[in-house]
């Protein structure tokens, strides 16, 4: 009875884990959430209310479906900053950025089509990918993500790219402005279309923020996608994209059959904390709390791993990647974790190609610093006793 | 560059329609919006106040793609109310039902599929199934909804049945019992999926309330959607839909990768305002208001309306059906309305087969009960004239 495309509808690998270790007390290596503590509950409690009293049927009526204008202009404005030709014609307000993955690939798959990916990539987009039933041509990369000399010469009939070119999830690497114009020469020359994810931009601790590749071709095929679940709140699932007005007029009928429009007090609650300035003290909050996260976790690596064991240095977002020795047991290693109380997401999840078996994935945002160290001391004996062993 | 399956997505004729005559003062019988009026906003401020204060952080992190728990067993609540076998497991919450409809046509239709239909039918769900690239098998109705002795004998390999048994969006009709049990027993003899759309329930003016269908079949293949978007706020885009723990599970699977999960606000939202008690008295009101407002318009017809123009009665929901003498062009009608400052959905727009050529659906909640007279008034002054000179 049901649909072909459910053949590759599977249980997301991560979210089994969440639930699985929900119930515990365990040190969280493994999800992909942001901190609560630093929610700014108070402002968003005062703005709600002021929202509700000041316009509170428009907040409670049907909207629509490219997003509240006001929010679609604040969001071009964010955008132009960035480098992107952005007027609010160009941005559709979406429900999280998930959904504008998920409305770029409705609009541009076929089954069969061929999609560029680095390996690994983000989970939820190769699942997304999947359930449109089409093929990969996995990309090469390095600590500076797609190596722009090992991009495919003839990219076998793929049609879209789909890049998160900073900070990326799940290995933490930054492409820099040299290869991001690489591969949009690339994206030129081939007439591809671009999806990129930069669902952490503003989480950058050091360096300089480097422009979109969809500020560097001249594709008109491009997708750019963003959102202020990492720098308000993931719960109110607001998220944006930004494309061409004739792209983004298709993608917002999409949009309609899917879910009519994102939330309308959602929305103005999100557009008002704007207007207010807190954005940016709230973005500072956060680049704070985490860079002190990802010092711990990076000083914790440097004394407790054994030899042999590699790990990213990202310059931003959440997560940092770890390369384990050949022969080692990744799953073996989760369990063994898991009853020690630490968990975290074995790499061969990121993989569409049943690669990275000897990879994992730890988040460095949710836990606190002290937590951190302890789970990364746990982790470290067990490698080391595996490796010893081995 | 676009997948094939947008071929069939277009923009959708209503939502042109509302935003031609947004800017104006117009009479709209057009819009299935709700008087906004109505909506409990002073009561949601203070809910959405308690609930930042007292769980703020969860009402603002990531959630479940199930749906927040508490939520989903008040919802299981209210669809045993509703005679249906219903346990938190049986229920996803969606983003508005709107989200339900497409992610029952993603888990279950491959292009080609055969979908058996009412005529005319509900467009945003038309339109959704449009995007599956599906065939229709349109089903003949009468004032009681489909018809069961003009079901076709054979279902022609048709997979799913999607039906609005209970005051019908366009039509404003309502399946009686018999009918329903006469549907589920076909259903059941072709091992038919069944979709059925109860977003206007609630909102029940006269009769008594109708067993769903999903209750009267033993196909383990039911989805029933509903949604607070009618009886609380749409603005808060919360819907639901229920089906058996199997297939929830799935449909939560597709729900993940297209927006991960429902606004973790909203949801904490519209259990709170239900626990408290308010969802029965909102309904009164919205009931109360909305018997008034038809009572107007079918008083209006009958006094303005010339011979040979028929309408429906309906027990419920937001419309009346137009059916004028052929040989009236609806759309020439629609141009001279607008003209004179009212606006209505032509009936065509509403048939997947290109028929309802001489109907036309008015919505007769929006507008209060002077503006109800005043635009019935207009639209049979016109009607009256056109008549005359054909």
């Amino acid at each position: 009875m049901f649909a072909k495309r459910m053949q590759r509808v599977t249980p997301s690998a991560i979210m089994e884990l969440i639930k699985t270790t929900a119930a515990g007390d365990f040190i969280s290596f493994a999800s992909g959430l942001p901190d609560p503590a630093l929610f700014p509950v108070e402002l968003l409690r005062e703005i709600t209310d002021d929202v509700l009293a000041r316009d509170g049927r428009g907040a409670l009526q049907y909207g629509a479906a490219e997003g509240y204008a006001p929010l679609r202009e604040l969001v071009a404005g964010i955008l132009r900053h960035r480098s992107l030709e952005a007027t609010p014609e160009h941005v559709l307000i979406t429900t999280g950025s998930q959904q504008a993955i998920d409305l770029a690939a409705r609009a541009l798959l076929d089954p069969g089509d061929r999609v560029l990916i680095e390996t690994p990539s983000y989970l939820a987009a190769i699942q997304t990918f999947d359930s449109y039933e089409v093929q990969y041509q996995p990309l090469e990369t390095d600590a500076e993500g797609i190596v722009p000399e090992r991009l495919p010469e003839d990219p076998g009939g793929a049609k879209l790219l789909y890049v998160l070119p900073t900070f990326q999830n799940p290995t933490g690497h930054t492409m820099y402005r040299r290869g991001r114009e690489a591969v949009a020469a690339y994206v030129d020359r081939h007439g591809l279309a671009v999806l990129e994810d930069d669902a952490y931009h503003d989480l950058r601790y050091e360096g300089i923020p480097q422009p979109p590749i969809c500020a560097l071709t001249r594709s008109p095929w491009t997708i750019y996608t963003g959102t202020f679940s990492k720098v308000i709140a993931p719960g109110l699932r607001v998220g944006y994209l930004c494309a061409q007005p004739e792209l983004v007029a298709r993608l917002a009928q999409l949009k309609q059959i899917t879910d009519l429009h994102s939330g309308s007090l959602s929305q103005r609650v999100v557009h008002e904390y704007c207007v207010r300035g807190y954005l940016e003290p709230g973005i500072q909050l956060f680049r704070s709390t985490y860079t002190a996260r990802l010092t711990a976790m990076l000083e914790a690596l440097q004394a407790e791993m054994p030899d042999r064991v590699e790990w990213t240095r990202p310059e931003g977002g959440m997560f940092v990647w770890m390369m384990l020795p050949r022969g080692i047991d990744v799953d073996a290693l989760l369990r063994q974790a898991m009853e020690r109380g630490v968990v975290f997401v074995p790499g061969a999840t990121f993989h569409p190609d049943g690669r990275g078996q000897h990879t994992l994935r730890l988040n460095f945002v949710s836990a606190d610093e002290e937590r951190i160290r302890r789970g990364i001391a746990i982790l470290g004996e067990l490698l080391r006793g595996t490796i010893a062993g081995s």
